[in-house]
C-alpha cells in the first residue's frame, strides 16, 4: 500500500470500520487454514454476514488488487490488515484484579493468539499477591506506577471493581500508559490521549433480547 | 410511543442504534442514581461520548418530549428504552461450558443486574457434572435438549472450546432456542430466525493497538 492510500485509510476509518478489520482478519485466518491463495470478497462476506459491496468498499483502501475473476491474495491481504491494525508484533499487557474475569482472562487464548501477551497482573488482595497464575506472579497494586513506568508494558485491561476503577486508571495514566481496556461497569475520565475501550458482556445480551421481544428477522437487523 | 412510532422505530432501527439504546439506558441509570428527574441530550453525549445531535436523532424515535430548557424525563424514558431492548423483565438463561471463562460469566454482576439470569449450566467434563457453582448444580450436556427444549429458559451462552461449539449449538437449536451468546471463536452457522452474537475480547485490544500504532487522536477515531 503507498503511502498516500495509508493517510487516506486513516483519515477516514471508523470505529465499525475498525471492526470489521478485525473480523476480515479472522476471516483470512480461516481461509488460509483451508489452503486458499485467493478468495472473493463474496466468500468474505459470507463468513462474516456482511454484503460483498462492504467488503469491496473497505478493502478497495488497500489497493485494487481484487481483481475480477481472481479475488484478493488471502497471504497478502491479511499482512496489511495486521500491519493496520498493529497486530503484526506482540503487545505486552498487564492486568489489574485478579478475580473471576481476570483469572479467566489470564487463560483466555484468543488474545495471545492475536499478540496480546500478559506479562503482569496487579491485585490489592494480600491472598492473591504473590500467589502464581499461569507463571505469572501477582504483584501489589501499590507499585503499579513505579512498576509501568518505562516498562516494556503498552495495554491495560482492568478487571477491578467499578468503585475503584477509576483510582487504578489514574495510576495507569500516572505511569504514562495509553490503552485501557475496561471490564468494570463505569465510565472511566481520562486525559485526551488514552484510549479506553469499555467491554460489558451484558450489552451483547440486551441485542439478543431486543431481537426476541421485537421478534426480528436477520434480514432486519443489520 | 405510540403504535405507529414503534413500528417506525423498529424498521429503522440498526445494530448501532441497539447498541446506542443500551449506552443511553446506562446513562439514564447514571443520572438516576445522582438523583435528577430531567436530563439534557448533551449530559446524556458527555456520559457516553457521543454527539448531542446524535442523541437527540435515536431520542426523537421516542416522542418530542425532550423539550427544550427542560430535557428528557429521564424515569419515564429509561422505562421507554428498557422496553424497546427487552430488558423490563427477566430473562433465564443457560451457559453451556464451565470452563476459565464461564465459570467468571456464572458470577458476573451485569448480567443479574440487567435481568439475565443465569439458572442452568451444562459441561461435559465428569469431574463438574454434578458440582454446584453459585448454587447451580452442573448438569451433563449429554441431556441439553431434553432440559432446554419447553423450559423457561430462552438464551443460551455458550463457553466451549471451538472444536465443538457447532456441535453443542445445534442442540440448542434443536431444543428450539433461537437467542445464543458465543464466546467460542468460530463462526456458527444457524437457521435464519436463530440470532447468534459473538464476543471476542481480543477484537477490543485490536482497537487498541490501531489506535496506538496509528496514533490517533481520540477527535479522529470516531
Amino acid at each position: 500500500m503507498d503511502e498516500f492510500r495509508e493517510t487516506e485509510l486513516k483519515k477516514r476509518i471508523s470505529e465499525s470500520t475498525i471492526r470489521r478489520l478485525s473480523l476480515y482478519h479472522r476471516a483470512l485466518e480461516i481461509v488460509e487454514e483451508n489452503g486458499s491463495e485467493t478468495v472473493s470478497s463474496k466468500e468474505l462476506a459470507k463468513i462474516e454476514k456482511l454484503t460483498p459491496a462492504q467488503v469491496r468498499k473497505d478493502l478497495s483502501f488497500f489497493g485494487s488488487f481484487g481483481t475480477r475473476g481472481l479475488g484478493y491474495p488471502v497471504k497478502d491481504l491479511k499482512a496489511k490488515i495486521a500491519r493496520i491494525l498493529g497486530i503484526d508484533r506482540v503487545w505486552n499487557i498487564a492486568l489489574v484484579g485478579v478475580g473471576n474475569i481476570g483469572s479467566a482472562l489470564v487463560s483466555y487464548k484468543e488474545f495471545a493468539r492475536q499478540g496480546f501477551k500478559i506479562v503482569k497482573l496487579f491485585d490489592n488482595d494480600q491472598r492473591k499477591i504473590g500467589s502464581n497464575h499461569k507463571g505469572i506472579v501477582v504483584s501489589d497494586i501499590k507499585n503499579i506506577v513505579s512498576e509501568l513506568s518505562g516498562s516494556e508494558i503498552e495495554m491495560v485491561v482492568v478487571c477491578v471493581p467499578g468503585s475503584v476503577a477509576q483510582f487504578v486508571v489514574n495510576d495507569i495514566v500516572k505511569a504514562g500508559l495509553r490503552a485501557i481496556l475496561n471490564f468494570a461497569p463505569v465510565n472511566l475520565k481520562v486525559p485526551d490521549d488514552v484510549f479506553v475501550r469499555n467491554e460489558n458482556m451484558a450489552m451483547e445480551l440486551e441485542y439478543l433480547s431486543y431481537a426476541l421481544v421485537n421478534n426480528h428477522s436477520k434480514n432486519r437487523v443489520k
